[in-house]
């Protein structure tokens, strides 16, 4: 038997596909020419905050919308395949991945796999035992500081030797209290070809 | 001076915040308790697809949405420290991550950074020269099969050490042309505890 959330993801695409009209039609490059990297945080829709309609732009999205090797590869497929010429570096105010660093993440793994909880200053797991040690061989690509973090990004894949000089790449943060997307300008400002 | 686009987005930026409501009032742990690992394909719109308001599920998004040590260090954070409990693998049709293989895509960065074109068959670049050999040492995860690749994907996000045995993983495949997702049975089955 279907899960609650299956039945509810089915029954919303089923809507949704009644209703396709001529997006059958998109073609597969963006149609806008650009790419954002953002987070995978619940509260981010790209599409909505960015004016995105189907067809127009490749999102790539991860924990902390981070320039890791894995975001760098779609983004160099996006161009060196896809076509984009412009990319966006998008983190957001109260991130997840403000509230802990590797060392917290991998000591909670290692005593048991089941959600922590958070104390508004410490995680601490409601169970223990099945835990693995494996987190301790991961970078968890936390964040101490978002304006930093936009600059980190957006310098790490403006210096990337797959990475054509002439595509800017601009930093931004989304705030999660107002909806709107703030410029991070020293991270712009990397973003461009010296 | 801004580009077209950044003015674009921006300005979308603007309206969207402009009717922002109680959505800042929303809580950082995903309302509905699930995450969704997809393609950054820009005709696919996660939220409309799979019915996501903005504070329902953590959507991640690589090119081909595959099972990238990325994917699955953002999986494991959503679930041991946001609480999510069940997540989709969902690839989709004419995928561009079909169109090319590690060979094609190294071969093409070696001889040119510059966006290369595709003739239905094969790539070739429009000009020569400024490439760089970086691309030899990626491994680009390219799909020849979706039901393989979703299959592939959620057998080894389930066989993961970091990832608990009662998340239940479900793979589906997003049909361009009728906006429908399609259950990959054996690989929903894989994506379940034995």
């Amino acid at each position: 038997m279907a899960s609650q959330i299956v039945n509810e993801v089915v029954t919303a695409n089923n809507a949704y596909a009644a209703n396709f009209g001529s997006k059958s039609e998109l073609a597969l490059p963006p149609a806008r020419g650009f790419a954002i990297l953002t987070c995978m945080d619940a509260r981010l829709d790209p599409a909505k905050y960015a004016g995105l309609s189907e067809g127009d732009a490749h999102v790539i999205r991860n924990a902390g919308g981070r320039a890791s090797d894995d975001a760098i590869r779609s983004l160099v497929i996006s161009h060196k395949l896809l076509g984009t010429k412009e990319w966006f570096v998008i983190h957001h105010t109260n991130c997840g991945m403000e509230l802990f660093c590797d060392e917290i993440m991998s000591d909670l793994l290692d005593d048991s796999l089941a959600t922590a909880s958070f104390d508004g200053e410490n995680w601490s797991n409601p169970q223990h035992g099945g835990g693995c040690a494996a987190g301790h061989f991961i970078k968890w690509h936390t964040i101490e500081n978002q304006e930093e973090s936009v600059a980190q990004d957006v310098a790490r894949i403006r210096s990337h030797p797959l990475v054509p000089k002439n595509i800017p790449i601009y930093g931004y943060i989304y705030d999660v209290k107002t909806g709107k997307i703030n410029e991070v300008s020293e991270a712009t400002k990397l973003g461009k070809a010296a």
